[in-house]
């Protein structure tokens, strides 16, 4: 596959055909390759039932492909057009109080529904016939974000129908559903199949945690399904070009490692700058190292960026401006982390409909301005980094396990009000962060061995093979971190019983759970050979059998018995953390971790700035990323020189980057 | 009928029938005498209509017999199965918006459907027949929680039809209707009961709050008339049963008082451990001990506890873990307020659905733990304790009037937006609390000429014949509390008119009001001989007639005038107060009118150490409980010895409790 | 046209025939002059289709007329019976969710219903003509505060169809609707007008801006076409009866510009005390004082309160009391701002329905108290002066712009999570009052020439004449105020592109936009000659061309760069403001602008003390409001003395006013 360093994402359909052959030379200028083009406009393409016309793309490649630059098609199906809704309404989502949702946005259709998927069948059949022989079209991305807006969707009939085939498939008979899903609790066992529905809105609240389980485990095999019958369509009917998706990091309605599975890469859309409900003065680079390290895992190689920030960005509001070199930064920061081409949103901000305001490059009056100026900058200095890069890692010594299955648990029962899947993985992430140590996201089903250090954080739904895994893993000489909550249920989200907590991990961690708390407004403390650390939400009061006490509670009734525990077993070791851990106690548990486990960091850096590595042959890349707003003086390690050759005087400028390089002998 | 000391909630149908036999044998060795079942299980005892199957059942009672053990049986109409939802889907409720709820919790079912009580009819009717003659079953729970979450529903049409034969029976004609509900504001007149609709969201907000009114009563009625439904067939098919019901304290759906006339006695469901949103740093002793006192009230004499709490509990979040010695506490000052039985909820954490973290005695492991120790503990030592003070009751001098009718029409209309019926009453409860004076609520129908002082406030809603009942109580030597807002409305909820406030009371108050200021954001305060002390809420500006000054406001315009007054009416006194009490205020005013009916508290305890007493023939027993987390020092009045003969050091344990006993000569 | 001094609000429905006479003889004794009835009583007056009967009525303006009482009659048509409901059921409106609203509170209708309009020119040409020569029946109101309660509603088919040709009227081709609309942003585009729908609830947020702002055109016309319909039918079967209607301050569902060229004069309901969810412990005298100058701008002359507080007011809860001497204050702000005549809302206070505790002069009781003293004197003392006043206005020399198309694109998207529309123009109306310089409220439409300075807040949709007015008017010598987000639109909500920003004005201006920030969470600095002032929300980066810098920003990466511009046009000033003003720097900019336009304060008072005129012929009458609670010294200027004739002694009481007059030579 032909590799490219640098694209944008277009949308000549918003604007005068006058425009687009001098959008098209500007691009090539400024180093632009690769453009993504067409994934949200179906009506413009289908204007009638079965009447095609995609002159506008067949123009606007023909001009783009006389300036060398290659296109990805998306399919529009994330916006079916307003004819196709006023003859089908039946197509508009269901949401979980039962009420319908209306056209006017996007995402406004149920993707189980046969009608639409008829409509798709079409559509996506000829688009793909129409363009199979163009050259200049070397891929495809399905639909838009697929999941990222469908939260709540849909729970319609036609999704109900489907969830019984599912769940005919996967329990045989109605029984086996009924034990699975602890049905006798209040009265809820179902005669057969037919009479099982979504879970919607309760009368008295409360949901049957077992069935809600199952509908996200459904919601997310259903997206992959509406994915698959695009990708079908798409391979069969215009071979030798590559899918890919444009993923969106911790979002969880699909599996990403499932989805993963029908795309030749992934991609992935970065917007660091905010906007939205989020708080604009906090640090969030660790997040967004966390979320490119994740879309790293999906296919355990590097990926694209398919949508990488402009500009400021929001609909009804805004987020803040990107200052003078962030747009650099965060593009850096996707390349250090394992981007091999980035592809910028928007080339220009659109004069029309909710995203008037999420813009590109150019601003509305097509001139160039700051944002355009620094990109360009950035695209013309390390297009020759990507190429000579492209495809090295980061070999990393330590994993994160993220558990779609476990997240989808807690999102069902989060235990304690502000406890958050995602974010009790942050805790140890950003600890790891904040030492400069390269981390790799993994699933269930990868292969660990590789790995010195294992975090995996909730193991909460406990499988024999998960068990076994994880046994062997330590065994053979890892050392494996898990938390509080895990052990209690089975694969069913029915709770293990006859057995002692962490079920199944009990002799693994070398130690039973007598009981827990929940913290709920009070804070909590772990002292730590005499350091007062503090922890919050849960504790977990264990009794040790094989295990050695690593640091124990100062509060409550249980204070002076074991917060923080570690086994030996096998070759390696099982540490058991019984609570959730404040940022020094991470600090300090990590410290442990890399010491037991002869992990070096990568180097010292201030707060706020990242050091990142990328290998490939003998060859590593060293990234520093200055996130502050401020200059940063730092001690590069030995070894390293600067990759551009100019010199290096020990400072990064205010949201600068520089990149250095070793050869090993 | 037979006295039970202690006993368990049990759900055979959520374990494996191997087990039973354990369970019972554990139970009796433990002391378990009574055991709860079967309110949750229609679709397992019914799988198909008119399919009847209680052979679980029937054997769990046999295993149970044998180890002792009586049982009692509720009927499962919280919960019916899907096959009933699907046949009959018109039978989920409806909420205040006109949306149906959906299946998957409980309580999805409207109360008032005449199909759903053709399906109630038919499966009680057979409960009933089966388990008539079985002497283990002494007796039954209809349905569970009644009212507790059903808050806003339900609204639908089969609801509406009842409540226009409701209307029709207590209005006679429409004309009638129309003037107590005061139709001519906003054009509201109906020609005819037919056009009368539940009270659903309104286009621009706004309701009519005689409509309200008369929708809340009714929907009381309505919880009452399904208790009846049921209760009915259980006495005509099965007679020698008791009848009783799982209650919940101040929950106000349906009046308590008039579901008790069903009864042979109160039960209620005590939780003190707080979960969902509760915060748990706040002191809430006296709350648990009110809702006691006021279960006490449903049936003037002592209750069970149907449901005490075993452990932790929650659903999608939970609460704190009892500390060690809570469960004994918690239980102690149920008896101590009144329970002469004592049922722990639940014999052992669920493995499946909603309540799977509504922790039992046993855990889901099985193996007896903490909780389990200090519940066992408990009851080896205090079985004897409820034997001998079965029937005792506290001879409290002091009586909270707690209204129904009130409590809705505040519900309507708060006045301020802080402003809650029952959080108004408990500034009283809770000064008389902290001083360890006993309390008995009562309500409107009851007799109050036993005690000394009757605090009533928030006579709102003031008829001839309840100001009659007020005239008679002073008269007769009573010395009696009124509020702010009391004498405002008729019993229809329209304003007094053509009469000075508080209307047919102003004699009895001795003032009348000039006008009132409503707090808002701001604070008040009150002197009081000097003192200033702090109000808040509302401040009536009242002119005495007759009346004396007790104390004055000292803010706004209206600073000098009388704040609480008191006056001398028959051989009693009648107080008003005019604003919303602080604690400290509240405490001043208690001793006031201590003072002034010359009643005496139990004794002086530090700050959560609670005293309170059960007296029975000559014998008063006096319970100290210590809420706080450390031990506390506490000097006993004269004349009382240990009631377990062990020795006395003047100090309560950490959440620890004692009992003393003294006898009249 | 009579003029009249004084009224109140009548619902003699509400109250027994007995009462009747009495009521009028006390009003008139009080100096009542007119009395406004019936807008809320359809059923009584129609309680069966085309039965009618307005005995009521005919009865008590017979009892008012011989008491010299004219009366005012309004349609209830915010109040259709149950009756008409039951019978056309889908008259009620639908919310945004697609749901529908019930009967029981007020304006539970659709105002585009065909069948609704049907009842109401069967009800309303019945009235009309009933009452056409009753000559104390001297003018209508139509319906009730028009849109004030519809915010959201009505969404339902009906409307859709009234939009549909509404857009068919303003856009002829659905092409030129797919162009304004910008629909090929997410594949929006419509092949007809059929295919269009009311903005509802989409699947995944996100709403099409210019879809939005058309429906709130369309919204802000229906609510006229729908008072057209009732004003047609009353000025043809009633001539010489004037039409007003009683409009809501700020309230912007219809554009008052447009209502009010339907109405004789423009009336408003003014309730300063605050009730529901406002704060009562802020300063609102400004907000109402502006609100009073916006309702002069209707019709560009004096008007009435049709609604005035007379008491304490709320629904289910209420706020605070009005203070001794703030009734009198109250009113007093109303004639100081141009209120020619004062109804008070209402007479005695209604002992039924949602409006029981919106208190009137009289309370339930009868009895008169506080509030009808105070408002009795305060009639007596000042009818002379309303007499003699009569016409006068401020001659203010200072607008401000306000326009509904403005707010509507703000509402829609508000760029700011805190910006408001309404509370960014206060923000210059504040300083300005904080100042006592008299301010005119204009629309786009209106004369500007006669002011020195207009101030133009977020001239967001830039047209080309709204530009060529502008322009004209700075090039006339006025001075022009403009902030940012000026010039970014179209008139259809589409970016303005190949311009630079602020599009259409950059000339005028002497400056073009580089960038913008939105600041969020944080605020920032504006350094004015040296001293440093706060600004938040938004910060426009301006590159200035002609226009000189007048102040700087002090914080980010455009620090130096200008915050505040002048720039000199042809005989005049454009100022430009990049950023929200906080209090300090919006005093620091009214300062430099009066300065700049040489226009005097009329004096200087204390903060909370108002200052405000009326002129009329050569003679000035000047009022003092103090607003504080405490009493106030003023210096009054030269030239004035007392009205009333009363020493003054410097001294203004607490909520305390005084008129003075001065007569030019």
């Amino acid at each position: 596959m032909k590799h490219y360093t640098f694209g944008v994402d277009y949308y000549p359909e918003h604007w005068p055909r006058e425009r687009w052959a001098t959008d098209a030379k500007m691009m090539r200028e400024m180093g632009i390759e690769v453009v993504r083009m067409g994934e949200f406009s179906w009506a413009m393409f289908e204007p009638g039932e079965g009447r095609f016309d995609f002159s506008v793309l067949d123009e606007a490649i023909g001009l783009l492909a006389a300036q060398g630059i290659d296109v990805i098609l998306g399919t529009p199906t994330a916006a079916p057009p307003a004819w196709i809704i006023e003859k089908n309404p039946e197509i508009q989502p269901t949401d979980w109080r039962g009420q319908q949702r209306f056209f006017g946005g996007r995402h406004h259709d149920c993707q189980s529904n046969p009608v639409y998927r008829e409509h798709i069948r079409r559509y996506v059949t000829a688009f793909a016939a129409h363009f199979a022989d163009n050259p200049a079209v070397v891929g495809w991305q399905v639909d838009n974000e697929l999941g990222n807006s469908h939260g709540d969707l849909c729970y319609c009939e036609s999704c109900e129908k489907r969830f019984r085939v599912w769940l005919k498939e996967k329990y045989g008979t109605i029984g086996e559903l009924n034990r699975a899903w602890g049905t006798a609790f209040w009265s809820q066992d179902y005669p057969d199949f037919e009479h099982i529905r979504s879970p919607k809105i309760t009368a008295a609240w409360g949901q049957n945690p077992s069935h809600d389980l199952d509908w996200r485990r459904f919601s997310s095999d259903l997206v992959c399904e509406f994915h698959q019958l695009q990708a079908d369509i798409l391979r069969a009917a215009a071979p030798g070009k590559f899918i890919t998706h444009n993923l969106m990091g911790f979002s969880s309605k699909p599996s990403y490692y499932a989805l993963g599975e029908q795309l030749d890469f992934a991609s992935h859309d970065q917007y660091p700058g905010g906007h939205f409900h989020a708080r604009h003065d906090e640090y969030r680079a660790d997040w967004h190292a966390a979320e490119l390290d994740f879309i790293r895992a999906v296919k355990q190689k590097p990926f694209w960026i398919m949508e990488q920030q402009s500009g400021i960005t929001g609909w009804e509001v805004l987020g803040r401006t990107p200052r003078p070199g962030q747009l650099g930064l965060w593009a850096m920061q996707c390349v250090a982390h394992g981007a091999d081409t980035i592809v910028f949103f928007r080339w220009r901000s659109c004069p029309m409909g909710t995203e008037q305001y999420w813009h590109g490059l150019l601003p509305h009056s097509g001139q160039p301005g700051r944002y355009f100026r620094e990109v360009e900058a950035f695209m013309k200095q390390y297009a020759p980094l990507l190429r000579e890069m492209q495809g090295a890692l980061p070999q990393a010594e330590v994993a994160i396990l993220r558990s779609y299955e476990q997240e989808y648990a807690f999102q069902i029962q989060p235990h304690h009000p502000q406890h958050r899947y995602t974010q009790h993985l942050m805790t140890y992430y950003k600890a790891l962060h904040r030492a400069n140590v390269p981390v790799d996201f993994v699933g269930e089903h990868h292969d660990w061995s590789g790995y010195k250090v294992l975090i995996a954080p909730l193991q909460f739904l406990m499988t024999p093979s998960l068990s076994e895994k994880l046994h062997a893993f330590v065994e053979n000489g890892g050392q494996l971190v898990l938390t509080w909550r895990t052990g209690v249920k089975d694969e069913s989200n029915l709770c293990h019983t006859d057995m002692p907590v962490p079920c199944l991990v009990d002799d693994l961690c070398g130690l039973q759970l007598a009981e827990y708390d929940c913290l709920r407004d009070t804070d909590g403390a772990v002292l730590w050979e005499g350091e007062r650390l503090a922890c919050s939400q849960w504790c977990d009061v264990v009794e040790v059998t094989t295990a050695r006490p690593v640091a124990v509670y100062g509060h409550e009734f249980y204070a002076g018995t074991p917060a923080i525990t570690c086994n030996e077993f096998g070759a390696g070791k099982c540490w058991y953390v019984g609570t959730t851990l404040s940022d020094a106690l991470a600090d300090r548990m990590v410290a442990a971790l890399l010491a037991s486990a002869d992990i070096a960091p990568l180097m010292d850096t201030p707060h706020g700035v990242e050091a990142v590595r990328r290998v490939k042959g003998g060859k590593t890349w060293l990234f520093l990323l200055n996130h502050n707003a401020c200059p940063e003086t730092v001690a590069l390690p030995a070894g390293f020189t600067p990759w551009d050759g100019a010199p290096w005087a020990g400072q990064l400028e205010a949201h600068g980057t520089r990149v250095f390089v070793s050869v090993s002998e």
